[in-house]
């Protein structure tokens, strides 16, 4: 079972490793990291760099394709080279998938039209704006399409899609071994739960959120 | 504010990626990867690289130091290079922090005798050994000294540190924006919520845990 996690400039270090380390420990899991161009890829922070092994053109038939989000997102949403790959690769997938601002990307390719999805809280009204049936759920499985929420979200998708795949042991397995047993030591984890004012002046300013 | 994350051969990708994608968003933080060598450094499960951009003698002052687990860990116990390292750069950082069995390694380097510690639920035992005084606990503050438990602790470490470092405000402001509001889709995150058979069988073949 081959797993590609896109990469591209800007994207969030955490939308990807999230549901890599939970994913790339599935029995019989091979996972590559894909991009435009192989070669390290900077993220949103200019900090840190994952290398993407493959190109786009290496890889054509993964079964599971994960797009994580972050800022450089926005410029993807006009990548004709990402978006024409997803939609080619999302034609033998059996999980076609996104963390955060990722589902602009599924999207603007055309694969999400009409179908329940989300993203991270502050791209929910662009996603709607795509045809989307937005909703702020923490993971969203409509048919083969599973995205997550912002960031951290990532790891709870992995563990439902480990779940569905390998069973209910399978995911127990991998929880305990990535010991993920969340104890926040705040918790203003969603717009609902977080002080009001912060959430206003993010709603504000999102533009440089770095979601 | 400099944060040095250390990277070794057979590193846990979320271990470091973790606490990165939250200690990094503080404000004035600049985050490098540091390794024995510069250059790409291949994690535990040999398909995810990061950069580390700097060596050990270009990084003599960092403010907090981060100490990943995985299994390449068990050599860095031997690692003069690393340990030399971390007993110089301790001498002046304001927090030093491990997440997993990093702690072995700081505990190696000598500084964490007699301290309170944790690590991952299955290398308990071995810090004990290291004349720690180990607990179960998911983040462990002991002055300067936090650690963490297994792989996925570093974030709610992560978050710890930025209301001591910040405040309440900080923390709760990059909690809403990586929106970690977990909801994992099991319950068995920690080995007294595993399935006991699962737990007893990795307690058996831990050598073989990936962890």
């Amino acid at each position: 079972m081959q797993i590609a996690i896109v990469l591209y400039p800007n994207f969030t270090a955490l939308d990807a490793v999230g549901p890599y380390e939970i994913l790339s420990r599935l029995p019989g899991a091979e996972t590559v990291f894909v991009a435009e161009q192989a070669g390290p890829v900077l993220n949103d922070q200019s900090q840190l760099s994952i290398v993407a092994t493959k190109t786009f053109a290496e890889v054509t038939r993964p079964d599971i394709v994960l797009v994580p989000g972050g800022p450089g997102q926005e410029n993807q949403m006009e990548n004709g080279a990402l978006l024409d790959w997803l939609r080619a690769v999302d034609a033998t997938t059996t999980w076609t998938t996104s963390v955060c601002t990722g589902s602009l990307a599924l999207a603007a390719a055309g694969l999400l039209k009409g179908r329940r999805a989300t993203s991270h809280w502050l791209a929910l009204e662009v996603l709607a704006g795509l045809g989307v049936e937005a909703t702020g759920e923490r993971v969203v499985v409509d048919g083969k399409y599973v995205t997550a929420a912002g960031v951290s979200s990532g790891i709870d998708m992995g563990l439902t899609l480990v779940g569905k795949i390998a069973g209910e042991r399978a995911a127990q397995t991998i929880q305990l071994l990535t010991e993920y047993d969340p104890q926040p030591p705040y918790d203003a984890g969603s717009p609902e739960k977080a002080p009001a004012d912060i959430v206003e002046y993010w709603r504000a300013n999102s533009r440089h959120a770095n979601n």
